[in-house]
């Protein structure tokens, strides 16, 4: 069903959403009711749930599970078109975009929810040895890393190359950093038990380091102290104040006060450090607005850029001062609210509202970390939870934040399949080439 | 819980299996009685349902869906070991392996079921143009093709280019094609409707290439003509007596009689020719045994190569001519009944029995396909049945032979939300970089 898009229809406002992440749907479905026209431009054809992303690098889910195709979501909403590219450059006078394929755009409204993508401060090699997890085939590549390490150990015979391979480097404490590492214990020490015969799966190391001086550095002391002890009893070992100072292949070097040491592992995962994505600079560049240290955009109260009151910029990628005189965190909330901010505020605009807009305002809901089998650590506006309560409302939140119902049902029958069985079915080594022969062999 | 082998088990008979397919998997647990030393050697982790894998190239289902890993479903048979590594080379009078590793290890006995790989009669270039589909990254690679066809499709703006995007060419009218070809129909007329602004999806050509005068020809002929009339209903145009003589990039050459005839299309799909993989070449050429034009090796009627009587070769790779003049199919069902055979066979050599064993014996219990939605061809044992009947059993063969209830249950949700909302939530355009700048762009 071909859809005829009418004279009147061509004529509406041009909204381009740069980004299908939760900033940039959640402004694509705001803006539903709209007399606009929406194009939604992202690099990939589908909606990355990502705080569930770790749980597809060890194995728990599967890519599709925490995915939704941007169209199949949008299908419905007549006013959206959905385009899979990338824009490369803009002209804020000219208000056109060039796309990667050479292409040009033109806009009424920008949003710009590009987000961020990991950063290794200027250490650009370490992403080879420490890869980062932000796309699914991060994800599918940990996975295939993790559970590859296991194997090797199983078929190596000199017992010190052995305990490289089952050792595991996570690097950074904060949400993420602390649900890996969790999920790597909890591999290790429950879904792996028994499937070996050589080697003693729960004889593999974890360490987590973190550079404050405790983790979950943004939570509260209380709740970052359930998280250590959730993460003790999966055998992960915290190292605190402790920083990286270099990483070379199978070797770390951490750093804590004036003391050095250097861990041989063969799995180093980098959780730490994020940088706005290039699109970021190239709109900076163009608008001479302001950036932080992150390469973020130092947007205005309303959102816009300086003396460009039609480009709004949501989401990681924004740096939002105006409220606690810190940026807000990168989480989806905030992400959410930013772009629903957003679609009022041009839908006002084209009702000729001119007059100078309440600046926007984050209300925070919480924020809550899962630490392995049936613990949480929970923080619902000021109330802390932990244990299984909190990990029964990290749950519910979690299935009902999901995009389609199916994933919730599949997501849902698969948690309740590990939580009894401990296995994981998505444990699979996948996207390589076979095995070589060893002359051919690299680093994996 | 490192399990403890005593001198007793390290003393009994070595039964080495190679590959962990079908044909592999059955023969590990058809000997967990017995009083052996099992090590099952496969180069991936887990045990793949191919018959499915069709249903992953079209976004139907997950990976992790049809494959479980090998060290789960053997986890509690004590006798068994899994290596994960390739067999290179055999020294049959030592009885060693070599493996990909460089590994060298012994056996008592050998049951080969390494399985095949796809063919492209010496055009080895056609393989870059033309994808098979005979692993998970072959299904997520053509899932990506396909998905990214539209994609493209919706971007292009020369009407012939669009023509190009939107036609899809399977080569081979057997199940495997007959039933990507109609899942292909399906996907453009069904699932995608709606998801495009731009392009009509339900506009796109999906050519099925059969040499044979009719799809399916190893099936009674009148299940064929049942199969071509729910392919047709899918709006897939089948091309009978007609043979591929070039595939170049966008563009395949059909050769029907002495006319002659190139398609221009962006995907093309090689669902055709297989051969024995390279390790049959290596123990054909130690063994001396007789391989046919396909690199199979030619099995005695127990299932042993000549002057041989300790290395077994069975299932895909195993030619068998013993019982009905021809090689059996290249069917699961072959390679169980096999294995079986095999292990029943070692197991009465191990209490003394050395008589001549009866020849295996094949019992054909029947064969199906499935096109599209609620359709399929069944033939049990010489009973035909075909529409919504036929699917159902269909349905219930292959959820029952899914080696994990997990993945039952999760692939039947999966089955009955594509059934009722014809949507497909695993259609994910993944394991690649991003979108590359126009010149750097290559043809995908």
């Amino acid at each position: 069903m071909k859809r005829q898009t009418s004279a009147e229809e061509q004529n509406r406002p041009h909204v381009v959403i740069l980004g299908g992440g939760f900033g940039g749907l959640q402004a694509a479905r705001a803006l539903r009711k709209a007399p606009v026209r929406i194009t939604l431009i992202d690099s990939r054809n589908f909606h990355l749930f990502q705080p569930l992303l770790y749980q597809v690098a060890t194995g728990a889910l599967s890519p599709a599970n925490i995915a939704a195709p941007l169209r199949a979501i949008l299908k419905r909403q007549a006013n959206v078109e959905v385009i899979l590219a990338r824009a490369e450059a803009i002209d804020p006078e000219a208000k056109t975009l060039r796309l990667h394929d050479g292409t040009e755009l033109g806009y009424d409204y920008l949003i710009v929810a590009v987000g961020v993508r990991p950063h290794y401060f200027g250490n650009d090699d370490w992403e080879t040895y420490a890869p980062s997890l932000k796309t699914i085939e991060d994800a599918t590549r940990i996975r295939r890393r993790v559970l590859l390490a296991f194997e090797e150990a199983e078929r190596e015979s000199d017992p010190e190359r052995v305990r490289e391979w089952l050792t595991f480097v996570v690097v950074g404490g904060g949400p993420t950093g602390v649900e890996l590492a969790g999920a790597i214990g909890e591999v290790a020490n429950h879904t792996l038990r028994g499937n070996f015969r050589r080697i003693d799966p729960t004889q593999a190391r974890v360490l987590l380091i973190e550079s404050a001086d405790r983790v979950l550095p943004s939570y509260p002391p209380d709740l970052s102290a359930r998280a250590a002890e959730s993460l003790a009893k999966l055998g992960v070992t915290v190292r605190l104040n402790t920083r990286v100072s270099d990483i070379a292949p199978d070797c770390v070097t951490l750093q804590s006060d004036d003391q050095q040491e250097v861990v041989r592992a063969k799995t180093i995962l980098w959780m730490t450090g994020v940088r706005a994505v290039p699109f970021a600079d190239a709109l900076a560049a163009a608008t001479r607005a302001p950036q932080d240290q992150l390469g973020r955009l130092i947007v205005q109260p309303d959102l816009t850029l300086p003396d460009y009151p039609d480009i709004f910029v949501i989401g990681d990628v924004a740096h939002y001062a105006h409220q606690t005189g810190k940026p807000l965190p990168g989480v989806a909330q905030v992400a959410i609210q930013q772009a629903r901010y957003v679609a009022r505020l041009i839908q006002a605009r084209l009702r000729g509202k001119v007059s100078a807009p309440k600046p926007f305002r984050y209300v925070d809901l919480g924020y809550m970390a899962t630490i392995g089998r049936a613990a949480a650590v929970v923080n619902l506006r000021g109330w802390h939870v932990h244990g299984l309560l909190g990990w029964l409302i990290w749950l519910f939140v979690h299935l009902m934040a999901l995009v389609e119902f199916q994933n919730r049902l599949l997501v849902l029958i698969q948690w309740a399949w590990n939580y009894f069985t401990r296995n994981r079915a998505a444990r699979l080594i996948t996207a390589e080439p076979e095995l070589q022969p060893e002359r051919e062999r690299q680093v994996v």
